[in-house]
């Protein structure tokens, strides 16, 4: 009777996630995987495959746990723009308060990997998909609520804010101040919000 | 006497750089540069010394030339916000015309090695603040000269315009569509202007 595996399998992915997350994924080794793991070989290939095969169930992992439980916060009811605003005031802060700043694992791995390794890559794209379709589902319902006006297009915000978070992850990495991070994602945000200040005032002058 | 060197520095320069820009900074062998640079070893230790220093020279033809040059073309006198436009909208021209969809060797870099390598996250650092500082430079131009409103901050709409490049670049090495970037950058760009259609009805309000 072969030996019981003794090592939890979540455990182990969780360990190969923080180690792509620090290093990347070419510079991680077999060792580094191994020692963060706690495993020997035969049993590492044995229950995830190769190096490459490992990753993409960390991405998958990753995709579930960092991205769509997270983004699922935003699908309940109630006032919608508040609740996008915390949830992306929450992102970067949580992005700031890393020590290392490590980013986000998909927005490091599409820079360093893409286009040379399609099905990481599509990976990732449809995660940034759910991003934006998530966006944008909180965006439609705030138009609906009257909380957004009628001339903004929840598609091209959606697609806006997604771009402007991953844009917020590169300059987070390189090293940005914490305030000027916080102010851009303030510049960003106004967006979603500039217009409503003048609309007493246009309101007014149809009025008059 | 010693045998005159037979390749232009300059031009080795930029096939290495061919090489990082496709394959990354971790996935790039001496091989790979040997063969692209086609030098033998000896000849490459000797004028650009190990993998890193010369990945660091790279960095600095890169600065200099694909962002210092293009960037200086914006401290031209004349109208500045539609200079500032025709600018950005190029970059994303060239960088979804590139048909590797390599994206910006500074954005790659900054997401595979930072945070563990400081000097080559210091030389990044360097670039986007030169761009913040031109994007800064445009806008406090436009600012005097009527095109931008008064209640804008050159400084902030700077580091979003910066930030903003470097998520549309993470996009476009995503694989999103051009149209959906395009749109995303009209989005982005529309916060130059946004308040400004509802100026006049603003002035008839107070006129009133």
């Amino acid at each position: 009777m072969p030996r019981p595996k003794e090592f939890n399998p979540d455990d182990a992915i969780e360990k190969a996630m923080q180690v792509f997350w620090h290093k990347g994924y070419e510079a991680t080794s077999m060792e580094d995987l191994l020692s963060a793991m706690d495993l020997n070989r035969g049993s590492l290939y044995d229950t995830f495959g190769d190096k490459r095969q490992l990753f993409l169930k960390v991405m998958d992992r990753y995709c579930t746990n960092f991205v769509g439980l997270k983004f699922s916060l935003l699908n309940q009811p109630g006032p919608a723009i508040p609740a996008l605003r915390r949830f992306i005031h929450g992102m970067i802060e949580s992005s700031l308060g890393d020590p290392q700043r490590r980013g986000c694992l998909i927005a490091n791995t599409v820079m360093e990997l893409a286009p040379h390794e399609n099905e990481i890559a599509g990976t990732l794209r449809q995660a940034l998909k759910m991003a934006e379709d998530t966006f944008f589902q909180v965006l439609a319902r705030a138009k609906q609520q009257g909380e957004l006006m009628e001339n903004k297009d929840p598609r091209a915000l959606a697609r806006f804010l997604t771009t402007m978070l991953q844009g917020t992850i590169v300059m987070i990495k390189s090293g940005a101040s914490a305030d000027a991070v916080k102010q851009t994602v303030e510049t960003a945000l106004s967006i979603l919000d500039s217009a409503d200040m003048f609309r007493p005032s246009i309101e007014r002058s149809f009025d008059t």
